[in-house]
């Protein structure tokens, strides 16, 4: 099988999985219970709260562990907009942001959707002319998950703050894959979600900073300084650490390795003739191939792919039960000759040379004989 | 060491890591890509709601996986209360009920709080008096976490559905230790934790009785029937499938080795002559000792068995910042004499006689070498 789909998850991480095994079957116990084999775990909670803040460059009072990308999302929406007016986000975020603005719509928010270009850039002019004198709580991702664009998210923290406004970034597919610096972007919360960096499923945090009064969305005990309530998922949060600074550590590698995978696939789609679309601006997530050829169906060639072990994806796995052409695409203005033909390649630092190529072959054999 | 503080948090089922693992390393796949490689992850999630359901008599779309029971708590009050005018909760819920009671008051929700007796059971006369016209979300605890009371639940039922209200019950202490058929009982929501019935941390789930218009806690995209949103945790909630399994087809066996275990180490400690009260009442659940000795302190006695390897609680781990007495030793009214004495020995299915023996023994020590 070539597993070409990492955008939708990731393979854990074996040394993440050996930690992890570590407090599933020995240090099992409670961190917050005041005993020693409850503070075995509160230890290697702190210091899994160092290195992931290290890696992001927060301070570790600033890091909340939760479930998943999504309840981080769910929480710096809900909460966040309690402490403005306004939502402000763009028309090609996840679910996750697009629904919890919803759901604050439902109950009398303001939302306010930014346009993207062709390419999925969100502009920080329109982003200055859509902020008025409300205070407004903005959400833009960092990078796209169908198609991988990076969004100039220092210039839109710079705009929101200038009118006083509250950011908010959705870095789900770019946390372990691209350098990111809280403090140097002036973000005031990211979310991020284990089982896009090779952690594993069931894990995320929040990023807070510093001073901002966010509160709970979960509430209960006192665990997370009172803003995330629930026992502490000590085995996952430290198989989190080491996934993520394992991959910061060789994100430089990986990112050279992957541009080289991307090229092998669209120089041999290209040589071979076909007729399609690179969806994405030039600034991307390393590894994320997001194709529309013509006149064809993306879900015809996932399956075209499956049976030939390949996994791709048309769009979002989140989004999985919606098969219509989906809202990025659409956002971004795919013509129609191109937008039903749509499927994302989302390679790995475990992919190979010689699975770029196969996969190339593979969608040249099923798109050339239909 | 003898671990003692399975109310906190129980050992990993070695079945249920082993299945985990494969999960975690091998089938790792988005179960929400319709790619082979992630629908044997959805067969595998369809088993486990499945049984999950069959363990608490529940039909297995009336199974929402979530992160946790306090997440599960958080739904239930959060998004209960959006369809009544009013919640009606006992002083002795867990603070994930209570906290989340108190973020809806804060948000102009009408919560009333349920007294107890002496044993911590709630009396259904004084919830049929407190229920008037108001359209009521009622939340009672299926058994106390710290004094293991279990509550009239099915009485409790009755009379809310004798006055149109919604019952939920936080069963986190009770699913996987008593019987428990959600039909028969007629709850209408039901809260569970995996770490508590020796699943992993980080997985829960909440029973929804079919038709009840609970809206998502979690938006995002369209798992669990669109009803929480967030990659699904397959290797968890396959593990938790398999633990809970298996503790319901040894819950006779497990009881009796409980109910055997408590007798040991109260016949132990009353034959030393101690001066002590065994908090609450006569049906509770099995392995949970919770004593109130006189003259005594609950934090001393839980570092002096530390010391001699031994994990007890002075009560719930999630209140562990809090080292005054808890609002549940409070509630039931133990003399001033006993309360500040008191300790929690939850005794799991691991423990032994000779364990049991050692716990006791070790008190004993203790508090007569003070």
């Amino acid at each position: 099988m070539i597993y070409a789909d990492n955008a939708a998850t990731t393979k854990l991480d074996a040394d993440a999985f050996e930690l992890m095994k570590e407090y599933l079957l020995n240090d099992y116990g409670n961190a917050s219970q005041p005993y020693e084999f409850g503070q075995k775990c509160k230890t290697a909670l702190r210091a899994a709260r160092e290195t992931i803040a290290k890696c992001i460059g927060a301070d570790p009072e600033e890091i909340y562990f939760t479930s998943c990308g999504t309840e981080s999302d769910n929480w710096a929406i809900k909460m966040g907009s309690n402490l403005t007016d306004q939502i402000v986000t763009s028309v090609i975020e996840h679910h996750a942001i697009l629904n919890s603005c919803k759901s604050m719509e439902d109950v009398g928010k303001t939302v306010k959707y930014l346009p993207v270009d062709s390419t999925g850039v969100v502009s920080p002019s329109d982003l200055d002319r859509m902020l008025d004198d409300s205070k407004t709580l903005v959400s833009v991702m960092f990078a796209n998950n169908e198609i991988g664009t990076i969004e100039p998210v220092k210039k839109l923290v710079d705009v929101t703050h200038n009118k006083r406004g509250i950011f908010h970034t959705d870095a789900v597919q770019a946390v372990g894959h691209v350098p990111i610096d809280v403090h140097e972007l002036g973000v005031d919360m990211l979310s991020a979600s284990g089982h896009k960096f090779n952690a594993p499923k069931g894990i995320g945090f929040l990023y807070i900073k510093k001073g901002l009064e966010l509160r709970p969305f979960i509430d209960g005990g006192a665990q997370e300084k009172g803003r995330r309530a629930g026992t502490e998922n000590i085995a996952s949060i430290v198989a989190m650490a080491c996934a993520l600074e394992k991959n910061c550590v060789q994100m430089g590698d990986n990112e050279k390795h992957l541009r080289n995978l991307e090229n092998i696939v669209i120089t041999i789609l290209q040589n071979a003739g076909l007729d399609f679309i690179r969806n994405g601006s030039g600034c991307r997530i390393p590894g994320n191939i997001n194709l529309s050829f013509a006149d064809a169906e993306g879900e015809m060639l996932l399956h075209r792919l499956d049976l030939k072990k390949i996994c791709i994806s048309t769009g979002s796995a989140c989004d999985s039960v919606n098969t219509q052409i989906s809202h990025v695409i659409d956002a971004i203005g795919v013509p129609d000759k191109y937008a039903e033909g749509t499927i994302r390649i989302s390679l790995g630092k475990n992919n190979t040379e010689s699975e770029a190529e196969r996969i190339a072959n593979a969608l040249i054999d099923v798109l050339t004989n239909r």
